[in-house]
């Protein structure tokens, strides 16, 4: 397909991101879709580098999201590595599928003289299409040369397949008084409503952590990020999280390191929340949230209603308050609702409470806030304590054109 | 918003449907939020007449649902009367709307001579404003006045919204040997995905049959018509399905009656195949058939997971037969499912098998199908005995134009 138009919700540049000791990167084109574009990345990390992952709970997830669960966890100190290419997911490909996943997991330990079982592969793209490996095993051999430091840009870029820009983050946190460092990068536009994990998500620390405490807090932490966005309630086939902790800073981290895990997940949440704002035909970012629900499993089901409902992403998308079918997307959610308990912002205008539209509201004040490109819709159940915020997109043309042609 | 051009799936032209003795209607303009057409509608009932209903569960259901529900079931050998509009669904109008309701029932309920327990009333547009319930009391009297035999098309059509063409079916079945009729009428086209009922659907019957037993029927047909449909996903607060027996006929019918089941239940899949076929914006009509599954509960998720994805039904809309996604939607459905036991075929096209495209697969006789305005999709999971079949339509522009705008 032809390239799209770059998001109207992007952000101006990618950002800054601290270097990482302890991992280099290479990208290259091995033409297994795209052509005249980079479509395959190679990241080294050192010896030591514990990796934690979580990913997609599809019943038909892909070829390389198996192999790296049946990877994750084993303990080791050997170096390890992360390969991706974007064109082709290699899902629902049979065993073709995971014969191709250990070709390049092969080449790549081969290459980079690593034990198989510490390479760690992803694919994305077309579904159902047999993975021309060859393409990427060609480019093993130069990746490997070509690996440096940096380069989180062109690694984002090779890994994009939708996308309309390249997605990082990163910061630094003061772990006992000392600084380190966390960069990510991810991929994601379309068929995103993420399941334990989201699309595709790289992220780095130099950080000294152990292997469980790492997987324990990635796993938690995409609780409340990666899978509190929803783009078009499609779920991946594919969808990864890997965490690398190379440990070059030398510091040490806990579980009991607070600002290391309001780091990790700061980056996790940016790296979301630019997943959103490259939703297919995403022209508004929506943050939905939710209080006074009976339970938080309640808050999230009524969150995920609203923003996986057709009727409301067209209605913002339309710069419409119709606030009504936020009303039927509570109602269908569920989960416990009593109309003449609710109450219902959009911004900080009031629309609805007590079962019924706002005295005081003004349509024409709530049509002005809907030209807004970031838009706040809050819903008190009048319930209980139950709270949850999740993040969407609205539904517009854009994405019925990229989707009705997708593989033309 | 400006009329709509009629679906490109719309039957040739309204049904001949029976008479139905005991069955009185009138329409009529009211002016509730449309100029220039009817929508309002008044069907009364002769002493004697079982009514049974079935609604919407969402936890904001409307006024007038809350007050069939709480009409519906009571025995009573009075007449009763079905009062409609279109325009404004009385949904989320807190006390004034069960205020609006009762001003309906009553008006109708004193031209009528009836007891207020036996007029049931339904409201159907926009959610959350409040009902000119006084423009239809007004005309409550001259409707009384001009109650009539048959006029299913002039009733259909008066209870439209967004829909492009009114709805009917009906049938004569033979009970003991005689016949005994059944018409009903139906409107609907987004904010479809049935819980218990959709939409509003009107169904007239010369039988006699006990209420309970008349309930049960409606109860256990809806399971397979009504609720096996869905165009985008999103539940009304409105939905409801009321089913009149009046006895005209002189003929008893039982639950033993299997003749008069199977009419009852053609009918009402004819009716809610037409919701489908006026789905908001479609230019296909859809069957997606599970077979295989562990059970009938995960057959119907593998179903409804399929013919809810947006990315399936973009590229239904595309022509493109993407299969990938039907893999995708089986895999996030929640129900069971082995990648390598799954098979895949469009119409009678074998598209996959053992977990990957089928050998003999032509991708280009594939893409033919695709351009049908009828298509079926059949996954079998090689699972177990679990099958269901849902209809759906495919998500086109249009499906975005009639949303983005739908109150201005």
């Amino acid at each position: 397909m032809a390239s799209l138009p770059v998001s109207p919700l992007a952000p101006d540049r990618f950002p800054d991101l601290p270097h990482i000791g302890g991992v280099t990167l290479a990208t290259g084109k091995a033409g297994v879709r795209y052509s005249g574009r980079t479509d395959v990345m190679l990241a080294h990390l050192d010896p030591g580098t514990k990796v934690a992952g979580v990913f997609t709970r599809s019943k038909t997830r892909a070829a390389p999201v198996l192999d790296c669960e049946a990877k994750i966890g084993a303990s080791s100190d050997s170096g390890a590595a992360f390969v991706v290419n974007s064109g082709n997911a290699n899902a629902f490909t049979g065993r073709y599928g995971a014969e191709a996943t250990q070709a390049i997991t092969g080449a790549v330990a081969a290459a980079l003289d690593l034990p198989e079982s510490r390479v760690f592969s992803s694919s994305t793209g077309v579904i159902g299409e047999p993975l021309p490996h060859q393409r990427i095993t060609d480019r093993i051999g130069d990746l490997a040369a070509q690996l440096a430091p940096d380069g989180f840009e062109q690694a984002a870029r090779a890994i994009m397949t939708t996308d309309t820009f390249p997605k990082g983050a990163g910061t630094t946190v003061t772990v006992g008084g000392q600084p380190v460092r966390i960069a990510g990068i991810a991929k994601g536009s379309g068929m995103i409503a993420p399941d334990m994990a989201t699309m595709l998500a790289y992220i780095f620390t130099d950080a000294i952590i152990d292997q469980r405490v790492l997987q324990s807090m990635v796993a938690a932490l995409t609780a409340t990020t990666f899978n509190c966005i929803t783009v078009d309630s499609d779920t991946s086939t594919s969808d990864t999280v890997l965490v690398a902790a190379t440990g070059a800073s030398g510091i040490p981290a806990t579980e009991n390191d607070l600002g290391f895990i309001e780091g990790l997940r700061r980056v996790m949440l940016d790296l979301a929340h630019q997943v959103v704002r490259d939703g297919e035909g995403a022209t508004k970012f929506v943050e939905i949230s939710i209080t006074g629900a009976v339970s938080e499993v309640d808050a999230r089901k009524h969150a995920m209603a609203i923003a996986n409902s057709p009727l409301v992403k067209t209605a913002i998308a339309g710069e419409d308050p119709n606030w009504g079918r936020i009303v039927m997307a509570v109602g269908k959610s569920g989960a416990d609702a009593e109309r003449d308990r609710m109450t219902i912002w959009f911004g900080d205008i009031l629309v609805a409470r007590d079962g019924w539209v706002s005295p005081d509201y003004d349509e024409a004040r709530a049509a002005a806030y809907m030209k807004n490109q970031e838009l706040t819709i809050h819903v008190d159940l009048g319930l209980g304590g139950g709270t949850a915020t999740v993040w969407t997109c609205d539904l517009t043309h854009g994405y019925v054109d990229i989707n009705a042609d997708y593989r033309s």
